[in-house]
């Protein structure tokens, strides 16, 4: 049930009025309470939806780890090869099992604490150790979190509702049984997860990669951004929406002009400066059309919660996914992972484990280019965070694809987490 | 002018109705506003009382240090060999006089920024080095906190009142004249001090010192928590308040029931898992018997403002003695100290400065076997501070205890510290 | 259109009341609001005034610094020899420039995440490298702010305001052509900048320096403080405004009274005791009679905005000119400098850059003998920052020198900085 252009149209006419120079004939006129109002309350991130958080093979059996995700505590462990993900708080007095998590059977933890007994699979208490009677036992519990493995990652679903399936949360093509993953142990980037969410995509952001040492290297002179006319942009990028699979966007970069200079007029008679790419600069004429030459015809993808696709990147048949996990207000995990086709068991293991995936995925994107990435956002942080950034921000005419993006999820996720719930108030 | 048991059933009927389980006929009716609302407003501790704050050798002659008690900033002196308690804040501009403090005669102290010069004794002004005819000479000055020293602790009085005998504020027994007391360094737990008061005598809490080492290699099962019936609560538990001697409860623990196992039932028609306490689980069945065989018949009290006693404990004859002086609002001093009777200064110096002490008391407990329970307090803490656990913690039967000590202690204490009074607001 | 003792006089007028001791006939009664209301709205300093910054030296040609001026974080670049001052704030997404500055031609900046270009003089925007017909060129900017360069020191216009000429804002004599300057490095302080202000002419705070190395080795006894009587006041005290010159006033110091030695009354019969400054109580009678019989005749002045000056000092012949430049609500900048009077240029610059000024001020001074009234500040902080200090201070006779300044200086500024301002909401 997708609607393509339609959506895309009905996004651009919501947002026209806030890029400047945008005109639309059809335009919606700007009004006090932006179209964008929903992306601003999803401070803490969406509620409702699946989020990837672990690398599997970092909880191994036996093994546990607390991980914060949408500001709540969350306890993962694995028993008896069976994962399991609890609120890290007991409902007695708060006490925090991952300090000493006791297991005296494979689907119970008892509290260190009180020795409060709980169910690992949905929560509930079993017992009391020390009152085996207690009216409490069946009736009260924690939060426990449907968890759900795939190709080697660990995906939670943070939220009250009966979950989807985790299909409509990951972007198209993941499950494909010819696709193997190459996952990247997540780390902490200190700035709001929209930040991420918005930077991953933006398509003014691409200076940034001029250094990059993967560009570098590479010589791959990286454009001082791209700016979509409204045509182009119609053109290249297609939203959809569907019950089964994810909500979200795809764009075909090739449509999008790029230029490895541009110009600085001068002032008072003076006379302008050419500027050339860094990395442009530095190589031989031919080398540059060379790389013209080249179509990687690169289509990035954002989707619901929180994910970003770039099919292909760094290298043909090669695709780069990441998401932006929220973590608190402040921070978000940068989880990143890679995807290649492959036809035998033994090549998707060398993609997976092997070096196969480290070289061509993992050393030079996670990293060494998306570091630049993790940078820039932790750069506008104290704006968004401190300087009332959301509002004092001055939108240009390429931001509008992030005005699109920003109606558009907080339009269509499921629901928005409250500070509440941070704090164990939610249905257990 | 004791009223034992008629005040631990009063506090029984107005708390049972919180406490799952705990039928009582004559039980008050659940309230929207707690009994224990006191206690809820104590974050800061309790006013107007004394509090055990350093060992006295840690202050010695002409020495100096400074110590947040209930939120005020104190500096302690010894000059002559008197001990001196002093806001640590000039009245003029408010300058920390234990950056430099600086003592001309042994009973004044004159602030090393401006030369105010103040009596140690009751704080007022004696004069200005530099305009001795100053018409705040006598009238305005600095709060003294009265201090007293008593079996080598120093104790401190916090309040605005004429202060009450030392005597009315610490345990019975601690000034027998065959009592010789060793002291262990207070030192900082970062928690409310609530939660050390209400954690040192919880019957449920004793399931955490089977990972204390004195446990595991005085091969003592710690039960996994003791949990009362009412007859058995209200035959122990003996609540007092005096005018001269402290307020508090005594619980002759041999009275309640302990167990080296549990059951965790099975589900769905597996089988139930018998669990034996780690402890328990390592020895062979007539160690098991012997150690049942034990009396101890330990007695636990619970003292205004916040102390411990626990009768005997680690060994025959020796009495363990604790405080969570309140420190600010999220740290507490654990202050502990070992009594023992004794028939001559010889064995009571060996006690109290030799060997003696240490071996029998200060090794076995304050350096480890109460470092699970300082453990328990900061496992619970971000509970209670910013989860509103004080409403949401979740209360089993064996916290009536809990429950009717913070009506008791609420309810008898002699004034609750505000903020106001850690900004210096307060009569001096 | 200097009005000398009249000025002084009127401020006198007004704030004797708060002053106990300092009784005059005509003083206006004490109101509700205090006089110096202004000043206590001040925290984060005077708008619209020049600030010094740094040393030229710090800043050398292609280098650059973020220095936060009143809570504005300033990045400060040279290119082709030009000082540049501008909002280290991207006025699209708030990125800060600071991270990696980027400038293709000697008068602009480019962003380095959007590649937004901005004229490094008035901040507008010059071009966006990938959208070269934005509709925001021209239009749109950053704050710029004016700075001067003058004997080594950049100054910085914090304001909306048309600056007024520099010499408005820097203590009289600096810009005589014969005055050479000897610049320290700026250093952070830990307290509100009007703790410095008001602490480095405070008549009273003398007796901190009897533990400065300075006055240890050269033997001078800094006495207790001084107090001054109305008359004294009155006499030695001349303020100061004027349209072009800066505002403040001059203390001839001499008119004071010293003493090396009080008396701390005894009590209840025990006898006094006489007090000797502790640098003179190691020094024969002779000496001090040698030092008694100097006259320095030391001038201070505190100037608008918050400079002081001190003539001389700390030798004849040297002026040391400090100034307190606000940074955030808690710090300030610790900016020192000390002048002389050359005669030829190899000896201004032996004092600007040579020995001759870190022998005859930077060390015994910036170094050494001001390290005591920093401490000073942060001694205080606590109280003002926390703890009510503005309400709850016990104003002595001697401050009613303070009490003048804060009323003088609240009037006399040219506006107030608020913590909109910080966070960019300014004018641009």
């Amino acid at each position: 049930m997708t609607k393509n252009n339609s959506i895309a149209e009905e996004l651009f006419r919501r947002t026209a009025a806030y890029a400047p120079g945008m005109n639309f004939e059809g335009a919606d006129k700007p009004t006090t309470e932006k179209p964008w109002a929903k992306w601003l309350e999803a401070e803490l991130g969406f509620r409702n939806h699946w989020y990837p958080t672990e690398a599997s093979r970092n909880i191994p059996d036996n093994g546990h780890k607390m991980i914060k995700l949408l500001g709540e505590d969350i306890l993962f462990l694995r028993r008896a090869g069976q994962l399991y993900a609890i609120e890290d708080r007991c409902c007695h007095r708060g006490t925090r099992f991952s300090i000493r998590p006791i297991c005296y059977t494979d689907d119970t933890i008892t509290c260190w604490h009180h020795a409060f007994t709980f169910n690992l699979d949905d929560g509930r208490i079993r017992t009391l150790l020390n009152d085996q009677n207690s009216s409490l036992i069946g009736r009260k519990g924690i939060k426990a979190y449907p968890v759900r493995e795939e190709k080697g990652i660990i995906f939670t679903f943070v939220g009250d509702i009966e979950p989807p399936p985790l299909e409509a949360d990951v972007p198209v093509g993941f499950f494909d049984e010819d696709t193997a993953v190459c996952v990247a142990d997540p780390y902490v980037v200190h700035s709001n997860w929209r930040l991420g969410s918005e930077g991953g995509y933006d398509p003014g952001h691409h200076f940034i990669h001029n250094w990059s040492k993967f560009s570098i290297n590479a010589r791959i002179a990286m454009t001082f951004g791209w700016t979509s006319t409204q045509e182009s942009l119609l053109k290249t990028c297609h939203y959809e929406t569907s019950g089964t699979g994810p909500s979200g966007f795809t764009r075909v970069a090739s449509e999008t002009s790029m230029s490895v200079d541009a110009t600085i007029p001068g002032r008072n008679g003076s006379p302008s400066k050419k500027v050339v790419l860094p990395i442009a600069g530095g190589q031989t004429q031919s080398e540059i059309e060379m790389f013209g030459a080249m179509d990687f015809a690169t289509k990035v993808g954002a989707w619901l919660p929180c994910a970003l696709t770039v099919d292909p990147w760094p290298f043909p048949g090669i695709i780069h996914n990441e998401y932006y996990v929220p973590r608190d207000a402040n921070s978000h995990y940068y989880f990143q992972c890679g995807w290649t086709k492959v036809d035998n068991e033994e090549t998707a293991d060398e993609w997976t484990n092997g070096q196969l995936g480290q070289v061509r995925w993992k050393i030079p994107v996670a990293e060494d280019f998306t570091v630049q990435d993790a940078e820039a956002r932790e750069g506008i942080e104290k704006f968004y965070a401190n300087e009332d950034g959301w509002k004092q921000e001055q939108i240009a005419a390429f931001d509008i694809e992030l005005l699109m993006w920003r109606v558009f999820a907080g339009e269509n996720c499921r629901g928005i987490q409250q500070a509440d719930h941070t704090r164990g108030l939610f249905k257990r």
